[in-house]
């Protein structure tokens, strides 16, 4: 681009979309927008009506994301790809998710109304499916356009609310559920220069700091733990002494002190780390109110963004299993470990992101993200990614959240820079 | 008595009625004995059938209860009972209950058979529906003929496997509910010089000590809480932080420890304790992998057998629940106190009992009853109590629960002399 006047992004335009995502999908309090249901479906095809009355190419791929091009000047260049979902959680937030996507749209406006084409192809993406309540899995719409999720899924993962398969919700909207039978690929990471995702803090980390944005360092992976069991032996609780017993909720009690004292330790390191034991529980088969409880159950959730934290993360928690199963007397099975990888964003992007905000005077926090997105997906697919988090007070997932439209065109801006600069 | 040759147990007949039990109310593994079920009557009617063998005075009172009395010379003296209950859990041992009753008809052939009747009289009390597995309230059988079943429970409590009322299932025997409704006793406690219940020990203490009887020094009291909640905040399990969450799962935790920690200490300052969380779990209509939990319940039972003890831990755990509701934020609701009140054995029963043991050469043990039994109900209504527990292996409320004809032997020979020198 030319270096004149810098472009601005659309925010008339974006808000004029939010009010009518938010009345197209209302479901008090809050919107519903099922993935491949009709909430996600009015509003992909309120994003392809507003990319035709911007002049901008509209595609849709075989498993219905949507694509908004503004052609670059050179249209070889691998492109820029901003993106981020439109579906939602049942009576969720406007914002979650179709805030990245109305950003990518309000600067692909400011750069069409600025004259001057960007030197490679700049392409929204809206996607399908990534709130996991609705299919079990995650990133299912970013994972289908690469060609990356495992070709059975589209036949077994059900909707929790119509119990039909992905593939036949996919097909009833009139899409194709066979290319992802056979992982076969509708973007390439080769082709993308960058995928940027801007979307709402989930958590209250950015109100805290009263900063409007922050660049995000990572996706955090982690060792997920979804089917912990502590045996230990049931007894009477009146009649079994201490010494003789095999408490496997006394032991359960220590291993969630142990591995909260264990966070505090990794935080004291340096370790940017969570844990989270969601569900716990005795058998209800055979618990009892005056039974020495022989097992307990837990999740445990833990998440970092640096290799050498997860492995950490995995060897202390064997030595506390360790120390907790000799003192109890009881034996852990931790089960399958379903935690993903960690998405590092590139640096590339990191910097560029961080260059806008600069030039434009625009405070930031730098962040791991803890809640997982689509950028996850790309970045593990080998793209270039970059994610900018936006203020949002209440948190996410429910009809409170709170973005407020000042920092989202801070979040814009950067974002227009950024392209404008690639 | 006469001061000639001491009389001594009818094992022989005690064998014989284990034999005729295991047989008639098997249901393997184990026998069954509802109460107010088949079982159970067959078992009475066993009791009764045997008393009359013996030329002993057989009774039932209004709600089933059965008694063998042997006369003695003053008919107008308070009277010896001997008791226990004769229902067993589903697929329980054979011993559970019926080794007391059993045991003092042993002794009670056995003083018919010295000829020379006691000093006063001598009863054999089976008595109905102990196990609270079957109707959801402790000593049933015992409360209602010492007229202290509160009234209403007659017409409330329900058979767990029936559905049926407590007052129908004494009728559908040929029982009458009735005098329950009215608190009227069958046994008054002014006419009885004490109540003696030998029991199978329920936990290990005996087998660990080598020693085959026990004299127990009090049923536990304690402080019971069914209902015990912790309430924090529901929140994003990536996005927040630790510094901002309400946990109450990590509340959970730490409150389990911290009363593991009470536990050992009152144990080290001489306090005779027990701590159990029966049942735990976090809400499964709100809880979720992912989701930092914003409520966990609990179940606790602690027992002592000292007022004071009692008293520590209603103190103790108080100041424990305000500083883990500080540290992590969030609310406790302990909720009703359902804990019974320490049940002391008669110092009078207590020495009676030991000096028997003493005479007979026989090695015993002093510990507290950590489960709860009929000689609680006695206690309570003012009776001078006392009771003999017998080694067992394998625990009880099982089939494999195993008590050596030895130990039951020695038991009955020290009941035996108990009786002869009142």
């Amino acid at each position: 681009m030319g270096s004149g006047t810098q472009p601005q992004p659309d925010i008339g335009l974006a808000e004029k979309l939010f009010d009518r995502l938010a009345a197209d999908t209302a479901d008090p309090p809050g919107v519903t927008r099922q993935a491949y249901g009709a909430g996600e479906q009015k509003a992909h095809d309120l994003v392809a009506e507003c990319g035709s009355a911007l002049g901008l190419e509209v595609d849709r791929d075989f498993v219905g994301n949507t694509y908004l091009t503004l052609p670059g000047s050179d249209r070889t260049a691998p492109k820029i790809l901003v993106g981020s979902h439109m579906d939602s959680v049942p009576h969720g937030g406007n914002f979650d998710g179709a805030a990245g996507v109305v950003c990518g749209i309000a600067a692909l406006a400011g750069l069409r109304h600025a004259g001057t084409p960007p030197r490679r192809d700049v392409t929204v993406m809206a996607i399908r499916a990534e709130e996991s309540c609705w299919f079990p899995a995650s990133y299912i719409g970013s994972r289908m356009a690469l060609g990356r999720l495992p070709p059975g899924m589209v036949d077994t993962l059900r909707r929790s609310d119509t119990g039909r398969t992905l593939a036949e919700h996919i097909g009833a909207l009139g899409f194709d559920p066979d290319p992802v039978r056979q992982s076969r690929p509708y973007l390439h990471p080769e082709r993308l220069a960058c995928y940027i995702e801007p979307h709402i803090e989930q958590g209250p980390v950015l109100d805290e700091q009263h900063l409007p944005i922050a660049i995000v360092e990572a996706v955090t992976g982690g060792a997920r733990y979804r089917e912990g069991r502590i045996f230990g032996a049931y007894d009477h609780a009146g009649a079994a002494p201490r010494r003789f017993r095999h408490d496997a909720v006394a032991a359960l009690g220590e291993f969630i002190t142990g591995v909260n004292d264990m966070w505090r330790h990794l935080e004291s390191e340096g370790h940017y780390s969570v844990f989270t034991f969601g569900i716990i529980g005795t058998d209800p088969a055979m618990h009892s109110f005056s039974r020495v409880p022989g097992e307990a159950r837990f999740c445990l959730d833990s998440r970092g963004i640096r290799p050498e934290t997860i492995a950490e993360i995995r060897s202390r928690l064997a030595s506390l299993i360790e120390h907790v199963s000799e003192r109890h007397g009881v034996r852990f099975e931790l089960g399958p470990d379903s935690g993903p990888d960690i998405a590092a964003m590139a640096p590339s992007s990191r910097s560029g992101l961080i260059e806008a905000a600069q030039a434009l005077g625009i405070p930031f926090h730098t962040m791991p993200s803890g809640a997982g997105h689509d950028a996850a997906a790309f970045a593990w697919a080998g793209v270039p990614t970059g994610m900018i988090f936006i203020r949002n007070v209440h948190g996410s997932h429910n009809a409170d959240e709170k973005m407020d439209i000042g920092d989202f065109e801070k979040a814009s801006a950067v974002l227009t820079r950024f392209i404008a600069a690639s």
